[in-house]
């Protein structure tokens, strides 16, 4: 039985399971692939921990499996490395039954995922997310994309994974930076949709850094669950979607302003979140504004942004592609655990939330 | 009304409208798609002839159009004027609701079409094919994707329009060459499932080649009807959508052995229709086969294969991308107007096939 369950709109379901990689070739096979070549994309950090028992495991429940590794990191989401997988998949002779399989973080599920929706008009994706942003958000849900010089995300497709599984213990290999930029994902859950978890967070903070196993586990799990719900009010994003984009606008635009790089992603949407946090407050002044910032400040990130010119932030954020004709609708917290989208933010209001993070941080009380 | 309607599984509709492209606008906005920014994407062939007065004509209407102009022919089904598409449309700071155009071909319609599945996971679609193979088969369905050098359409998505409009006046300033081409097409359509359609071919082939008003108007929009019905059975080709591939499995042979621009698509179509009636006969010897070639004789377009090598096409056939795992389905006739999918054809009958082709044509009683 999965440990979580994606029902999608076309009736068919994405399986979520927290197995070791060991256990992929049977579920694979449970969950109707069928053996023959496969294709396992991963990167050159990864590949080299899990890459090989993968690989052999496969091979030996008679999977004919081909391996391509791509460089890390974000530079990979490109048209260019697209372009790699594309040949390197359309060289072995696949067909439409090839699985491809993403063994890795956000961005190779994204490309990987992206070149599965489009390759032949679409093949199996089997996403085996490695990182824990991608085992608590990007691998589930079926978002798949590349960026582009004009922004993040901006070439993609819904292509929804025929498997998900997520081996925990590849978290003890997660480099820090990752792991708290992964971590700022799972207080957004804990704050748009899941009081028990906010909770749970604020009790357990030191055991989860330290990534003790039995938290690690219990957290991911609720954490993944919160992303596993939002999909499956909203699959295409129409509306409800959207409160997964909490700190989402505000973080983008950083990332976008400061060059893709400087931040991670995590980071940018600690810094989106506080500046979220703030305008949500302004707008709904009962909101325990301190409480939730004081969880945001316990992520081990930048809590500042002291080299950007927030005028130029501003002018970011009405260029994401979330901006409708000019409209920026944002996601704002009317409680904890409530989150609700907007359009009736003012620039002003907004430019307040900007300032909540481009002045130095002053602790909460 | 619509002329014809696909009804897509997930409750929506894309409709087709045979209308002058004067119209456009009040459609588009009948379907629900908002005013404001919309990409119009066309060939340098297409463009200067109907362009200008689509673009005057949205403008008029309250539209801003921006318009983007494409070489004519195969090669622009590329990553590269992929990627000219996405710096276009991202450059003029699109949102999610803002429409691509495709004002054009197969071709156009094909690599614009996955444009608009890809950019920000998806934008509106407008197809409007100018040309006769993309008004009876390649607008219609949501079959959209680009080439790649091991072979034809490897890298696409469905991606169904909100709205179709064939401008059958269009078609008047068709080269011979691809009239000739859509009218392998239309034949194709008679054979696998309109018998009322062959008759009418049959009876006036003469008026159609001399690009009758009202013969011109009946065929496209029977011939249409033909692919509407069948995408309206199978939106995703699981099974019934396989039946419009008769003769392409032989013809995408054709075009990969002898490089893609030798043949036009409907020639290569053409020839592989003989294969595929030399085969059905041969399955099923009932089949009035003199009488069917004899149709598939009166395109006017190469009917032999001279320069190249029966041995390579029946391998290029087998790296086909409907060939799963090595099995070859094809599609036959069982009788006029009834085609079947089979994976039974042994080699020795498909090289039966090949010969009707490779060796100089002789006439048909």
């Amino acid at each position: 039985m999965p440990d979580l369950i994606v029902r999608l709109s076309s009736g068919r379901t994405s399986p979520v399971f927290f197995s070791p990689l060991a256990e992929v070739p049977d579920l694979m096979e449970a969950c109707g692939l069928v053996r023959g070549k496969c294709l396992v994309v991963t990167d050159r950090r990864v590949g080299p921990l899990y890459g090989a028992a993968l690989a052999s495991g496969l091979s030996s429940r008679g999977w004919m499996p081909h391996v391509l590794s791509l460089p890390a990191g974000e530079h990979t989401k490109s048209a260019q490395h697209l372009g790699a997988i594309y040949d390197f998949a359309l060289s072995t002779g696949i067909d439409r039954r090839t699985p491809l399989l993403a063994l890795g973080g956000g961005v190779i599920g994204d490309v990987v995922g992206f070149a599965a929706a489009t390759l032949l008009r679409g093949l199996p994706l089997v996403q085996l997310p490695t990182s824990l942003i991608a085992q608590v958000d990007s691998a589930i849900g079926g978002k798949t994309g590349i960026n582009h010089s004009e922004g993040k995300n901006l070439i993609g497709a819904f292509h929804q994974p025929h498997l998900i599984c997520a081996d925990l213990s590849t978290l003890r290999s997660l480099p820090e930076l990752e792991w708290s930029s992964g971590l700022a994902e799972v207080v957004k859950h804990a704050l748009i949709a899941d009081t028990g978890l906010l909770e749970s967070l604020e009790r357990h903070w030191p055991a989860l850094m330290e990534r003790q196993a039995t938290v690690v586990r219990d957290t991911v799990i609720r954490a993944a669950a919160v992303k596993v719900a939002v999909v499956n009010e909203d699959e295409r994003e129409a509306s409800c979607r959207m409160i997964l984009n909490f700190g989402h606008t505000f973080g983008h635009a950083i990332e976008r302003e400061a060059g893709y790089g400087r931040f991670t992603h995590g980071e940018a949407v600690a810094l989106g979140m506080r500046a979220a946090l703030k305008v949500s407050h302004l707008l709904e002044p009962m909101l325990p504004l301190s409480r939730l910032m004081r969880l945001v400040s316990r992520l081990p990130v930048r809590h500042s942004l002291d080299s950007v010119d927030p005028a130029a932030l501003h002018r970011a954020m009405y260029r994401d592609k979330k901006v409708r004709s000019g409209t920026l609708r944002l996601v704002l917290l009317r409680a904890p655990g409530e989150a609700y989208v907007t359009d009736r933010v003012t620039p002003e209001e907004i430019d307040t939330g900007w300032a909540a993070v481009c002045s130095p941080v002053k602790p909460t009380r």
